[in-house]
C-alpha cells in the first residue's frame, strides 16, 4: 500500500506562511514539544522498520578476540565479567545484539573466578564448544558442559569459576538492553570468589526438577522463571532425535517437514523459562529449507553444529559452527541447509506475546 | 464449639400445634418442599462429616478374587473390563471408594484384549506388579510395567491387551463417581480390539514429553490434561532417591523430615494431571512419622513397597504392599514406618482447590 | 447408537457357573468389591441420565406454605432460617433442586432477625418481590428489594432483619447438595441478632464497587467472589432494555433473536460470582421462541415478569411470575413467550466448566 | 553502596600494554563488537538510573501553542492528526514524554474531520476541557466530553469530528515511544471522513458494558483491551465522593488518608485497559500529603481540577488545572495539595509487572 501524499504540510507555502510555521516550530522545540504530522511516517510505520539490521559474527572471528582479551584484561571486581557484547550495525553504537537483547561471547581463563552478582537482567549462557566451567547460581553449582543452556534469572546471585588449566568460552544472553530502555535496573555485588567451590556434575536444581512429568512437593509454588539451572546437551538431542524419528514413522512431531524443535520451558508453568527471553533449539535435516516467515520480536541465533544458509530479507549468511546471526523486527527469514543444521535460537517474543503485539506471516499461507 | 440448642423447633408443643406442625409438613411433603431447619445439622455440619468411612483392602484378598474373576468373566464388548471396584462401606453399597473417587482392582489374562472406548471420566492406571500388558490411548500403544503410573483423560479412545501368557493386575483410577453424580457422563464405543497391536517400549507420547523442561514445538497449545501417556518407575524412583540424599546433605527438597514426595503435573502447564484427579507418590525413610493432618477432599493410597501404618481417626491400619485404604475428607491422618515405605496415591483434591473449599490442619502447627 | 449386547455376563450359564458366579458375588460383597461389568450402564451412560427430574413448583404455592410457616415456625438459633427447599422428586426425598443446587423459598416476618452465622457454603438471594429486608453480610447492611441479586459467598457472617411490619419471602440460592455431597462443609455462629441494624439505601459494598469499569486502588487484590454485595433490578432493567434497543438499530448484542440477557460477574476477574454458582437474568421479547438446547450441568429458573412456556424434555411448563423450574443435565431445553417474560437463572456451569465438562448441543446447529 | 574500584581495567599500563589494548579494542569496533567491561556501570546501573527527566509542561502554554497550529495547519490524510506531543528534555529530541509513552495535545477546530486509520498502537483521550468532538471507534460515536477517558485499544479504526462552530483541544496518551523502540509498529489508512456522523449522548459499547457487574451474554470472550469506549465523569466523580465519604465514617475504602484513587479497568478481565498502559484517576482532600513513593516504570499525570505541587526527586512543580508533570522511572515522588487536587495519571506499569519488574519504595515504610 502506498502512503498518500500528506495533505497536513503545505508544499507550496507563501513566505510569511513559511515565516509563521518556523515561528511556531521553533516556539514548540523551545518548549520541548514536537508536531506529530512532521514525523508520522517515522514513528508509525505501516510495518515495523527496525533501525536494527540483519547481520552476521563468525566464531572464526569471536573466538580470537576473546583470546586476546584473555591475555590482555583481567577478569574482577568492577568490570565483573569478560563478556564482549555483539553490536547491531544499524543501532548507532551500542553493544546491544538487537533493540531488546544482549548477546556476548565471555571468557574465562584457567582457573579464573567471575565474582558473585545479582541484577535484574535475566540470563542465560549457551555453550557451543569446551567445559571446565561451574557456574554457581544462589550457592548451587552448575556443570557448563557443550550444548548445554543454564539459566540465571533475574536477581539471582551468581559466579563463575574454571577448575581447569584450559580456558573457556561460552555465549550468554541477557535482556540488557530492554532492562536499560525501560529502566528498570538493579544491581548487586556479592562476594569476590564464589559461595560453594565444589564442582558436582549435576546441580541440585536438576536433582529436584529434572524429572520429566514429576514436581516436588516441596517446590508446589510456581515460579516467574525455570527452577531448572541447566537443561543437559543429551536430553535436548534425544528430544530432536524422537521428533525425527517420530516423522520417519509417519507421525506429527515435527513443526514442519525435516524440521525437529523444542523450546526450553518453565517446568512450574509450561511457559518461557523467563519473563522477557525465549529460548528454542531447532534441529533441520540434510535438504530442509524453511518456509519464508516474518514475525514481530527479534531473534539471535547460533549455530551449534553442521552448516548452511539463513536467509534474512535480502542477505545471505552462510553459517558454520559457532556462528551466530540476528534478525529485526518483521525480517523475511528461511533457513537452508544441505549437510543438516543444528541451531539455537533465542528471542524477544515473550514481552511481544504478553505486550499483545505477536503476528506471524508465513509466505505463501493463507493469512 | 457446641451446637446451640435449636430454638426454632418447639420442644414441648401442645397437641393443637403439633397437628397443625403436622399438617404443614405434609402438605410441604405433597408439594416436593422441605423445611431447612429440621435438617440443618445433617445438611450443614461444623466440619466435614462424610458418609464415607476410613477402610483397608488387603492386596491378598483382592488379587485371588480378581483371579476367579479371571477364570469365571470373559473380557469384552458390553462390560468392557474385567474391573472390581472398591466399594466404601460407608456409601450404602455404591461402587465408590470415596465419593468423588473409583478405585478398581483389573485383571487381563494371557492374550486377552479389552475393546477399545472412550468415556468423558477420566481414568488412569498405577502398576503395583506384573507386566505385559499393552494399554492402547487414542493409537499410542503404551507398555505398562510395575511403578508406572499411566493416563487415560477424558474422551480418549483406550483399550488393553495382554501379549503374553501370563495374566496381569492393575489399579484403575477414575472420577466416576464424580461423574455420575455431576450428570457428565458421555461413553462411546470403538473397536474390538486396539488400533495398534504393536508393542514398543516406550509410547510415541514419551517420545516427545518425556524430556525435562523441553516442550516440543509441534506442541504449543496448552491440554487440560497431560500428554504424557506413561510416568516412569525409573524416573519416579530418581525423583525421591534424589530429594532424600539432598535432605541428607543438608538442603531444603523433602516436604518433611524423611519424608520425599512428588506429584505427576501436566507439563504444558505445571498443574494436575487431570482437572479433577491429583495423584502423587511418598517415600517415606525408615523410623518416619508425619504429622496429623486433615485436608478437604478425600484419598486413596496404595501400598507400593515396604510396610507401615496408616492411622486415620481412630482407625489403625497396618499396611503391605499392594494394600488400599481410603480417607474421608476431614479425617484426621498419619502415617508410619519402620522399615521405610513407598506410597502411590491420588485424591480429589483439584475438585476441592479449584471450587475454593480448600482447607488444610495439621496438629500442632500455627494456623 | 444402540448399546451392543454384553458378552461379559453369560446369558446362559449352566447350574454349575451360576453357583460358582454367585460364590463369587458373593464373596466380593463381603470384602466390600463390586464388579464393573453388572454396573455400567447405570454408571457410565452413553449421555448423562440425571436421577433429578424437570419440575415445576408455582408461587401460588411456594408463599402461602412459606407464610403458614410464617405463623408456626419462629426464626431463630439452631435452626436459623425459615427456609424450605425445592426437593427434586427424582433426588429420593433429598431437599435438593438438583444434584448441585438448593433452591429454597425463605420468609421472615415483621421486625424479625434471622441470627448470624457463616458456612463455607455459597449463598445468594434473588427478590421477585417485596422490601423492607437487610441483610448484613460482614457488617455490611445491604437493601433487599424487587429485582434486585444479593450475594453471600462462603465464609462471611451474614444474618437478616425485617425492618417493616410486613413479612418478606425471596428465594436463596446455594451450594448445599454439592458441598454435602463433596464433604467440603464447614459452619460457624455468630452473634443472635445482626451486627449492623442500619438501613442505608446502598451497602458500602456497591459504594466501592458499583461503577462501571472503575475499580478503586484500594482493592487491587482479586477475589474468588465477587465483592459486589447487591445487583439492583435497575442496572439490570437497563442493561437487558439496552440490548433490546440495540437489536432494534441494528447491532450484535443479543444472544439471539429477540433474547436480552446479562450474567453477573465479578469485577475482580470479569468470571462468575461465585465459584460454584453462575446467575443470569434473561428477557425474552413477546413473541420468542429460544432454540432446543441441551447443557451438561443443571439449573433453576424462575419467572420474573410476564408468562410463558418453559419445555423440558418432553415436559411443557406454564409459567408466570414467581414460578420456579428445574432443569437437569443434559435435558432439552426451549423457552417461548407471546407476552415477553423475564427470567432469572442460576445453574452450575462453574463446576462443569472449570472441571472441563462443558459441552453443548443446539437443535439444528452444526456441531 | 559505593561500586568498588573496577580491577579489570589497569589504572596505570605501560606504554606497550596500552597499545595491545587500543588495538584489541579498534579490531573489536570494526567487528561491531564492544567489551562489556568498560560500559557495565552505565549499562547496568545499581538503581534505575533514567536519562528522561522530570518535567512539567503548563496548560498556558500548551493550548495556545495548539490553537496557532490550529490556525496555521490543516488537519488531514498523511499528517493524519493535529497532536503536539511533550517532548521529554532527557530523550535527545524526541517526541517522546517518557521512555514509552507518548503524550500530546491534540486539537480540532470547528466542524474539521481527522480521517480514520488504525494501528497497532494503544491509544487513549483525556479531556480536560470542552466538548463537541466525537470520536468514532470502529464504527461506534463517542461524545467526548470534560472528565471523560476514551478508548482506542491496538487495531480498533477511529477518527474524530467535530459538530460544532469551537475548536476542542484533550490530551491523547499512546505507546508510540515503546512500539517504536520494540520494532512493533502495524499502520492501516481508513477513509478520509468517519464511518459514522451522527452524535448520540452514549456510545454502543457503554450500552452494552457499561453496567456494573454485569456481562452481555453476547460478549463472554474475554479480550486483551476494555471493549469500554467511554468512562464517563460522573462515575469517576462518583467513585471518588464515595471513597472519601466512607473513609469519613470509618470504613476502609481510600488507599491512604485524604487519598481516593481508582483504577480504569478492562471489565472482561478486571485488569488494566490495554496492555501497555495503566490509567487511574486520583483525589486528594485539601491539606493531604502523599508519602514520598519510588515505583519501577514512569509515569504522566495531568491535574485536572485543583492545585498543589508534585515532587519528583529533587524538583518541584507547582500545579494547575490542565498542567502535565512526567515522572521517569524509581524517581522519589510525592504529591501534596492545601485546596485540593484531582489528577489524571497514566504508566507503563503493566508492561512492568508483567515482565516481572516491578519494585516499590515507600519512604518510612519497612521493606
Amino acid at each position: 500500500m502506498t502512503r498518500p501524499a500528506p495533505t497536513m504540510v503545505n508544499p507550496d507555502p507563501t513566505p510569511e506562511e513559511e515565516r509563521e510555521l518556523e515561528a511556531m516550530y521553533t516556539t514548540m522545540a523551545e518548549e520541548n514539544m514536537i508536531p506529530l504530522w512532521t514525523q508520522l511516517d517515522e514513528l508509525m510505520p505501516q510495518v515495523p522498520a527496525s533501525a536494527a539490521v540483519a547481520h552476521q559474527w563468525q566464531w572464526s572471528t569471536l573466538l580470537p578476540l576473546a583470546e586476546r582479551a584473555g591475555d590482555l584484561v583481567p577478569v574482577g571486581r568492577g568490570g565483573e565479567r569478560r563478556a564482549i557484547a555483539l553490536a547491531n550495525p544499524g543501532l548507532g553504537g551500542a553493544p546491544f545484539a538487537t533493540p531488546t537483547l544482549w548477546a556476548a561471547i565471555q571468557y574465562l581463563g584457567g582457573h579464573e573466578v567471575a565474582p558473585e552478582h545479582r541484577h535484574s537482567q535475566n540470563a542465560f549462557r549457551f555453550v557451543v564448544e569446551g567445559e571446565g566451567v561451574w557456574t554457581v547460581v544462589n550457592g548451587d553449582p552448575v556443570r557448563m558442559s557443550r550444548g548445554d543452556f543454564l539459566l540465571t534469572p533475574g536477581w539471582n546471585f551468581h559466579g563463575h569459576h574454571n577448575e581447569t588449566d584450559q580456558p573457556m568460552a561460552w555465549i550468554d544472553g541477557l535482556d540488557i538492553p530492554f532492562v536499560h530502555y525501560a529502566d528498570t535496573s538493579f544491581f548487586e555485588f556479592g562476594i569476590d570468589r564464589v559461595t560453594d567451590e565444589s564442582t558436582p556434575d549435576i546441580s541440585r536444581s536438576e536433582r529436584l526438577w529434572g524429572h520429566p512429568g514429576l514436581r516436588p512437593l516441596s517446590g508446589l509454588s510456581n515460579t516467574v522463571s525455570s527452577p531448572i539451572g541447566a537443561y543437559r546437551w543429551e536430553h535436548t538431542d534425544r528430544a530432536l532425535t524422537e521428533q525425527l524419528r517420530l516423522e520417519d514413522e509417519g507421525f506429527p512431531a515435527t513443526v514442519g517437514q525435516g524440521h525437529a524443535a523444542i523450546r526450553y520451558v518453565n517446568p512450574t508453568t509450561g511457559g518461557d523459562v523467563m519473563p522477557t527471553i525465549r529460548a528454542e533449539f531447532h534441529r533441520l535435516r540434510a535438504g530442509t529449507t524453511t518456509p519464508v516467515t516474518r514475525r514481530v520480536g527479534s531473534e539471535v541465533m547460533q549455530v551449534f553444529e553442521g552448516s548452511g544458509r539463513i536467509l534474512v530479507d535480502d542477505r545471505v549468511f552462510d553459517v558454520v559452527t559457532g556462528d551466530l546471526v540476528v534478525m529485526p523486527s518483521w525480517s523475511a527469514v528461511s533457513i537452508e541447509t544441505e549437510t543438516g543444521l543444528d541451531l539455537f535460537a533465542f528471542n524477544d517474543r515473550p514481552i511481544i506475546e504478553t505486550l499483545n503485539f505477536a503476528r506471524t506471516h508465513v509466505e505463501g499461507e493463507q493469512q
